[in-house]
């Protein structure tokens, strides 16, 4: 039987020691989130995972979504009064801001729940998922009525949001759009056009659905400079904030998917539907962005959680298991055969998936508390810093996380044998589920190109050169520290290697644009693997301090992040040789040859 | 649409010029196998696959099979008419022994005609692929009169064979095996037990079903050492050879998989059927490892199978889609954007699962034809070094095909973005129905410990000894050559890697098993990617005799050479790197820390 129990004692690590979320206290939100609260947060959040939401994961991917011949979603059973509790339970607002009706805690924290939500049900935690995403991008570029009227209704889940980018002929390159946006008299639009693969974009758990839609307005210069963003509501919203009369927008299929059953992928016809513009005409890529970026984080969290949920229970099969003897000795001699956890191979698997996944989660919410302080330091240095580590770190964490918690799953589910292929254990739902995250909210391909295009550039390269003085600061502060010298070795070979990549990028990815988009995708893994080993030394760290503190949490942290650097960071080597070798093998063949 | 093209001419090129399948015409089959007869035999396998198996490949998946109320089962539609073709076209016989009605043919081209089938429709070749491993297993072992019986009505495929290993308890480690048998006065078993995930345990294609039992002989000795082997038909079969009264057997339940839906997966229930010996008493294993090691190199074909009907996808899809412009100014101006081949990361997935492909094909063909040696050479010489090399790559075959196989149709799904989710695109089945070949005939890792475990110390190492001898000596006849430098230079590189951890191992996997076990995963792929190399570096010789040729097969042939030495090789580096730093961190945790 699978199960699932919330890492809460991994969080409070962090959060507490690595982090030291507590000496924020002085920005707003924080000074309410101490250790106490945010440890009640936690139990909450878990209780609420665990129970609520676990047991619905595997109805959710067997019974799928349904589309009924009035064009309405039924989702799977439970789902819906999941949702009521979620909303009622205002777990949804918590790091929310407050004039808008939210708790305004700390988004780090957040992302603890989100985390949680995520493993327990993928499919479910996506409707949330992306309202929050949609109302981050009204509060980014829409009026303060937008805010108003929607936003303070969507913040605690009531109304949730969807967002309709693609359509049949694009994806990627969004300034194929052609749905349509023609201004009435009143100042609002008439939206028509085919939106594909929009999560959520129908289901019955929400009193409204907010649509927010990319068109092109009559007449708007071609490509992606003619684009625009729309609200789009599925009731229309009366001047009381009541529900008026249904919107000219329906349902028109669900897709089949090899996974996320539980979520809505719904094809959207927009039929002269009423809209209003979000922002300024043809900026709407602007604001998309905002929301594509928050989303992308929210999608590197997916990897990691799925991840999560899938060595859990390997972890969980690998104890119960007897299968063979321990090469040294039997180890269980009273049974049949040993527990398969005492071999090697099986080992390598759970130590894998543990190295990565307890370096990811540090990553991951070290960068989310960039978005804290992005948004609510005092100091503007600090809030430069935090914007750039934010736009740094975002494709990277949406790539890697998502690729290597793919591969993770992958690995988790090898661990069960013949089992782990059934439906039976659960792992191969994680598996299927995580394959969607590699994919969404921009391929994995434009993560890394948007790193190396666009990221890396800016601001003449601030970003990542701050965060190679980062490391050297890191490293150079504990350079006396003899118990730190396997952690820091580590580190200074990666940073180094990094270093080298971006050189070489630099030097040969200019005059040749072929040569940085060929070398992205490794350029991201090195990066990857680079802050991976950067967040297992600040760990180390933390670990090394309490060593003697008799919890034996401390010397596994430490065993494990020894494993890490012996076992998995070679890889980031063989990332920079590749990428060295420049675009020309790639791009030998005609495209004829293929 | 998906669609499969059988990729006939890289057959060719390994047959005929790569492996000269026309110099070994000495040898019983191979002088019947001339470049025509060869060239025909491809043609119309090709025919078959794309043209019988590929249309049902969706359809398996979709319906799945059903077990009715009677305990039969129904494979899905169109599969019964597919396999009455299959047998009528005596494709199944092709390199079967004529003593019992075989063509004889070699081994090595039968093999080009499963990857056909299995790329069209793996879970539809999964039927006669089983029937092939248990017809050897009995040629292998059993008496003149069951291989009479049996042999010859399965050689076509008109008799169907099944493997039955597995019980709820057990799958790697058979010496948990509970099935017992009790003998009869006729000289007959009783066979009583549930075995499990018995692929065509049950199905509606074949007149008889000649399951291969392994169960214990009432009294005989306790683990791996009291099992025996058992021939139990489904249909009791008279002196005449006509089908009796059906054997107290049936199918107690189908599993739901992830993938290869259209193969029916049985629990399989005997309740005292009546079964008789192959080979001595418990001594089944030696037999049943026959078997296994024969379809062990089926299911490497199969992660190169799965990868190539993906590969084929992937490019359609890159040539067609439109989106976004070449970063070196548009390919396609009068198009609305250029299609996504010329963009180098959508290259990148291309071209690693091309240099892969084309290198594991040469691999396995390679194998293949050491089969051929082993069982039809008159020198001792070349007998010996064709086993000790069947013995040496099948594991590696078998572990390394199918994870890179697996990688690759991820990989491929992976350039189709989100469409590549949906079912639509075929893609996303051909990624599950690959899942599986990781696990069965031995999960992988159990691959990697029979490779460290096992081949590599067999006869002191005369094996792994042998290919560093032939690498060296290739390296050595080229070495004048200017134009094979950079391939002889990888090689090189590639051949001192594994030969540096093929001693590490023989230093430190003796002294504590637990490095060997740890290092056997990672040493399983810098075995595989240095095999590879060789592959390459004499593909690479053949293509530059023919450079001047003016067909352009050849120079894509150095092209994608070049980009395996550059991209894909330096990851066995990490390998060595990771396999050398011992067990210790692997094993460091406590069970209950995980």
């Amino acid at each position: 039987m699978p199960t699932y129990k919330a890492p809460v004692r991994e969080m409070q690590f962090i959060l507490h020691e690595l982090l030291s979320v507590q000496n924020y206290s002085n920005l707003p939100g924080f000074s309410d989130a101490s250790e106490d609260l945010i440890d009640q947060v936690l139990d909450g959040g878990a209780k609420f995972a665990e129970d609520i939401l676990f047991p619905l994961n595997k109805v959710g991917d067997r019974e799928g979504c349904t589309r009924n011949d009035d064009a309405s979603v039924t989702t799977p059973t439970g789902f819906k009064d999941a949702y009521s509790a979620l909303v009622e339970a205002e777990w949804l607002s918590l790091s929310a801001d407050p004039k808008y009706g939210g708790q305004g805690l700390p988004a780090v924290l957040n992302l603890a729940l989100n985390e949680m939500q995520s493993s327990a049900n993928m499919a479910f935690s996506m409707y949330p998922g992306l309202t929050h995403g949609a109302y981050q991008a009204l509060l980014a570029g829409g009026s303060e009525e937008q805010k108003e009227t929607y936003v303070t209704r969507m913040i605690n889940g009531g109304w949730s949001g969807t967002m309709n980018l693609t359509e049949p002929q694009c994806g990627t390159d969004l300034g194929l759009i052609k749905t349509k946006a023609v201004p009435q008299d009143d100042g609002s639009y008439k939206i028509t056009g085919q939106k594909i693969w929009i999560s959520g974009g129908e289901q019955d758990l929400s009193e409204n659905i907010i649509h927010l839609v990319l068109a092109r307005i009559e007449g708007a210069p071609e490509g992606i400079k003619g684009i625009s963003l729309f609200v789009v509501p599925k009731y229309m919203v009366k001047n009381d904030g009541s529900l008026g009369e249904r919107n000219a927008l329906e349902c028109g299929g669900l897709e089949e998917k090899m996974g996320i059953h539980g979520n809505a992928t719904c094809v959207m016809n927009y039929d002269g539907a009423t809209g209003w513009l979000v922002g300024e005409e043809h900026k709407g890529m602007r604001t998309m962005f905002v929301m594509m970026n928050e989303a992308r984080l929210g999608v590197g969290l997916q990897g990691l959680a799925q991840a999560e949920i899938a060595y859990q229970n390997a972890a969980d099969f690998a104890r119960d298991r007897l299968q063979s003897r321990a090469l040294s000795g039997p180890a269980a001699p009273e049974k049949p055969a040993d527990p398969i956890i005492v071999h090697p191979d099986v080992r390598r698997m759970l130590m894998d998936s543990r190295a990565f996944i307890e370096g990811a989660r540090a990553f991951l919410f070290w960068t989310a508390l960039q978005g804290d302080l992005q948004h609510k330091s005092p100091d503007e240095k600090v809030k430069e810093k935090a914007q750039d580590y934010m736009a740094l770190m975002t494709p990277v964490l949406k790539g890697f996380l998502t690729d290597i918690g793919f591969k993770t799953t992958s690995e988790c589910l090898q661990l069960h044998g013949g089992i782990g292929y059934t439906e039976e254990m659960g792992v191969e739902q994680y598996m299927r589920d995580a394959r969607i995250a590699m994919i969404y909210e921009g391929t994995n391909g434009i993560q890394a190109l948007d790193l190396v295009g666009r990221k890396l550039a800016a601001n003449g390269g601030r970003a990542i050169f701050t965060f190679f003085g980062e490391m050297d600061d890191f490293l150079g502060e504990h350079s006396d520290d003899e118990d730190m010298k396997p952690y820091l070795d580590a580190l200074k070979t990666a940073r180094d290697q990094l270093q080298d990549a971006t050189t070489w990028l630099m030097q040969n990815g200019l005059s040749n644009f072929n040569n940085a988009a060929a070398a992205s995708t490794d350029f991201m893994h090195l990066f990857g693997y680079t802050a991976i080993a950067y967040m297992w030394a600040k760990m180390a760290k933390h670990a090394l301090e309490k060593k003697d503190s008799g919890d034996p949490y401390y010397a596994n942290k430490l065993k494990t992040a020894t494993y890490f650097i012996e076992r998995v960071l070679p890889k980031a080597g063989a990332h920079l040789a590749a990428l060295k070798t420049g675009a020309d093998s790639m791009m030998a063949l005609d495209a004829e040859a293929f």
